[in-house]
């Protein structure tokens, strides 16, 4: 059903290889997603957005399950099925309870139903909710 | 600019008032933001929203940090100004740092990428993401 | 601040005067708001799109005044101050009150909250709200 | 397929039956669709979001049918395919025909376009647009 | 599982008709797509459509593959599953390769990661983006 | 106005001063816009969004001319105003006409518009559509 076909490790070439290993080694896993698998159609795409994955989900400022979190509610606000999917089952991985996710839900879909009366009624920002110049 | 009048306190009829009073209770502020300002315009839904908002956001399953950080991340998704300022604004108030901004944003803007990847290539999702039926 | 000038009734070649006409002719006023001034600059979107506009905004099986208010749900929705202003006084033209604003907002909102859950959720549709094929 | 299981009525804790049968009150129904089911696995989340729906869907400024169309066209703007099957079926269910359906999908489609060409151009917003502050 | 009825070729009446054999005409085809015989359920939406595409997709300005490749870029920004497909078809129809495709992908994607950076962190446009008034 | 401030050159460190050299000389330009002064303050985040800008918008299997106005046609379709002036201003100076703009953006707007008809009547894809498995 995909709009290309999806590349297996067998079938890859050298530098999709490396990306691939690079994967089940930082995920500590031994298969490939689908998402990989498309985008080897590109190796420069695939080694590019998963050097970008792998430096922005890592620990830093925010805990990994943040993060994670942070990527469903984006992806349910667009709508994305695979995203969707494939992050709550990271942030599960990562000790999402289901209470969590429905608490992460809600907060999503609220801040879309605001998001819709602030910019419907076109209300000015508060000056005090912005920091000084 | 607004396209609604903004109601001031003074100018409040009782069941607005009331609102405005436990909104400035629960956030231990004394002022009102414009957002509940416009929606006072409808009794019944600035009542309605606030009381969502109070539940939605107290501590629950998830903490209160990360549900702010959480509406910042589809705020921004969004587009949505007010949204945008205000949330960030009462994030760094429960702790948000420039560092942590950094990184919500950096995570926002890959889900947003990475979704587009997904839905433009209509990849499956992997059987492995779904849960048992 | 706009990408394109505005083109201005006595600067416009004749085929743009011509759409001007019509727009105040059917609309019965005397002026051109920014939108048209801002297509003119390819006279021929500028046709096709008054013409759309035209057929789909006209008395049909739905009454203009909810064309509008729909409208404005949607520009709300997609965060578009442009359309969101230009509907909103164009519906009220129509007879909307603030009361019928605030409500039309409040479905809007509603809508885009729970589009999320159910997105989020990945829900499967009922069969029952499937029609028959 | 869903994330959450569906939770059905003869599963459900009290407070989660007293939802349900409330929904079936003020619906007239018998049956309890998947939104419901899949929101009964946070009981207060499906309270509140039932709550709202009572409270902003019931006859007001604006008759339902209208309401539900306008759900229709937020639904179908963002691209929700559960909430566009649903609220079509209540929609028709209040009397939406299939001609008015078209109708209220050209409007819906209509707007999409010209939000785009506004935020496009960034077209200003005319005076005439702005309410007096 | 349409929410309407595909109208085919002889079960539609002439206006209906007509449109189809200039589709058919104009991109050299004998058939016609479900978009189009969802479309006829409301044979002026069908016109009308069918004429903004046949006027928009023409060769102009820009060629048309750049246009189809344009539409790709969008229906995948907004999810849309039918657009995606149909205008990916149409743009390998007109020699767009799967490298082409994956780059193309590629700034849709980077495109929808940095509008939320500059909308998150609503970074004032530099003047010299601005042309003169 | 922006939520961070914007790091100058001569307040930068070592690592963002690298980064601006490199914008400069790739664009050969004298001057750095804001996007990159919000960004600096996060160095990592300053280096990894410019790695990906400089090798997706270089030249491939698309010309860099198609790239920026499918950046337009992204950032108008999400309401960016950010990037649609100034991938507007790049993509001019590329080349793109004010003809081109404009059927740019209608072509932008006609993919928006059909979307939500193809998602507002879940109009299923037609084999013809999908690639063989």
């Amino acid at each position: 059903m995909s709009l290309v076909k999806m590349i297996e490790y067998q079938d890859a070439p050298p530098e999709v290889r490396a990306v691939y290993e690079d994967i089940m080694s930082v995920r500590e896993t031994d298969w490939i997603n689908n998402f990989w698998k498309a985008l080897a159609n590109d190796p420069a795409t695939l080694r590019r957005v998963w050097d970008s994955v792998k430096q922005v989900m890592a620990p830093g400022a925010l805990d990994p399950l943040v993060k994670e979190m942070v990527y469903v509610a984006v992806s349910a606000t667009n709508g994305c099925e695979y995203c969707t999917c494939s992050h709550t089952a990271a942030a599960r991985k990562r000790g999402m309870t289901d209470a969590m996710l429905m608490e992460l839900l809600a907060v999503t879909a609220l801040a879309n139903e605001t998001n819709r009366l602030a910019n419907g009624l076109r209300i000015p920002v508060d000056p005090a909710f912005r920091p000084p110049a």
